[in-house]
């Protein structure tokens, strides 16, 4: 065991002590205080740096996933601080997914170390780089198959998938890029930060008389991340042969058992060939090189720049959890719990 | 003008005459007698064999479409009798649009001259080798890219796209070809005659029940031709990657006002990562030869026995595309009101 850095006096890991029916609440979980755990052989120690937390938590909350009492499961990045794992040196910085901690023991097959990272900020391999990009990339690319100058609608826009979706779709050539979100300050972010060309309060008004009014001659590929009445106003504004990634739908996490009004136009579908296609970004893990030679020139070259709300302390990550629920976000949403260094912040 | 056949003393045309409400009558249809037409320079008189009535075809009885008190057109196969067009002889068989009626007058740019027909019958273009067939060969290979081994389901099994989606499946090595339709007496042609390893009768129980029994390990591809509460046990019984190929709404098409229930099962879709699309045929018109490349072997060969339902004369026309409506028939339904010619007959 090698080590440059004095562990920290005592580690603290999350858990779930109850399951949640409906919207989750801070009850629900405990922050538990423990020594720092020691490295056995083929592990390493990890200081957790940023965590990620995401809406698709709240299914993993349901019996069956999550184990109540024990350590919660989630992306993280980290520093190795201490290696029984000939594969992990310490000072690497890595990628794993025993997140909800702020120190982790790691074994070299659950952990990637991540690439030299001038000019990509630590963080975006949570969000652009993470999980998160890789559902707006896959979703535009090997579901929807956008072609350049096509327009784009998504939903949940200024989301972490959904901010994602517009600026990606935007870099690949996308001729309109067009969202809905749960503000109007969202809607303006949106435009006036992100590059969207048009947005909407999905609060404010008809749903498809919005989508109407933004996308005239309607939309080619939809990126579908609510369900229920927006999937529905989405499906009425799909031309001829669009195409509808549908990756997840946040307004049903809370009540599975409960779904949300199936779209009454769906045979649209049939008339217009539109293809409606669920997809789960597990599928998808062989793409995440091709996601990092699409964006990490754009990241670097500061044509792609993160979109992140950022908490801090481990502390703050349940409240963060329950705020992605709320949409209480823009971008995607983190838990800072320890120093990136300068050089991992660099942009 | 060149002529080796004294024409038929007179001709019928089909009018409709009125816009139905819910399901159409014969009262919303005239048979029109007239002279048989003399063919101007440019168009060739065909005397039709077999006529094509189909599903879609009650689509287009709304306002929009089939113009009232005029002839009406489908799918038709016929023999070139006289000819002021030098792209079509005397003596072609012809495939057409001009159908609904015993004499039609066609140009050249309108009529495909039909292939030597040795091993072929002539009605198969209506059927395996017509917009039935295509249908059937699209969903499966270009939307649902069915692969050997798969398990295949299809409802409205026993009608002409549902018959030959069971055996295109069959010949394109599918490993298990299941099916619904609406009788128990259709549900035993399809096992015994049709090769489909296993249907049930829709009336007869809980639909999502059914499909469990006889696809306990669930579906790869599902070929849906009805909606509602069909594609909602449909969606139930999907496999994970399973793909969905849609192709119509007979339940629909009587009233497009008040569409069936959407499939409250949907985020299934997602879950399960399925594909749901719609296609219409006549975007795929290109892959007509590929379609005759794969049946026309088969047909020949005795491994591909069309399995239509032939009505006699231009009067039946009428009842037949009732019938259709009501899956009165099993197969293609097509309606004779010529004269084959034995050699267009043999198998």
């Amino acid at each position: 065991m090698t080590t440059n850095a004095a562990p920290a006096p005592y580690a603290t890991t999350v858990h779930q002590v109850a399951r949640p029916t409906g919207m989750p609440t801070p009850a629900d979980f405990a922050f538990v205080e423990h020594p720092v755990p020691v490295p056995e052989a083929g592990t390493a120690l990890v200081e957790n740096v940023y965590l990620s937390v995401d809406p698709y938590m709240r299914e993993a909350m349901e019996e069956g996933e999550w184990e109540l009492n024990a350590p919660l499961e989630g992306r993280a990045v980290g520093r190795v601080v201490a290696s029984r794992d000939p594969r992990l040196a310490v000072g690497d910085l890595v990628f794993h997914r025993h997140g909800w901690r702020t120190h982790a023991l790691v074994g070299g097959d659950e952990a990637r170390v991540l690439p030299e990272p001038a000019g990509v900020p630590l963080r975006a391999w949570l969000s652009v780089l993470g999980g998160t990009g890789l559902t707006a990339y896959v979703g535009l690319t090997r579901i929807a198959r956008l072609k350049p100058g096509e327009t784009v609608f998504v939903n949940a826009a200024a989301g972490g998938v959904g901010s994602a979706v517009g600026r990606f779709a935007r870099l690949m050539g996308a001729g309109r890029v067009l969202g809905s979100t749960g503000s109007a300050a969202k809607a303006e972010h949106l435009v006036r930060d992100l590059g969207f060309d048009a947005a909407f309060d999905h609060h404010d008004g008809d749903f498809a008389a919005n989508l109407a009014a933004i996308a005239p001659d309607g939309v080619d590929v939809g990126f579908e991340n609510v369900g229920g009445a927006q999937l529905e106003g989405l499906v009425g504004a799909m031309r001829e042969g669009g195409r509808i990634a549908w990756c997840g739908a946040v307004a049903q996490y809370n009540d599975p058992g409960d779904p949300p009004a199936a779209p009454r136009n769906l045979y649209d579908l049939v008339h217009k060939a539109v293809r409606l296609e669920g997809f789960l970004v597990r599928h998808h893990r062989d793409a995440q090189a091709e996601l990092e030679a699409f964006a990490v020139p754009h990241l670097r070259e500061g044509r792609l720049v993160p979109d992140d709300t950022v908490t801090e302390g481990i502390g703050s990550v349940v409240d963060a959890f329950l705020g992605v629920l709320r949409g209480a976000n823009t971008g995607k949403m983190i838990v800072r719990v320890g120093d990136p260094g300068e050089q991992c912040e660099a942009v």
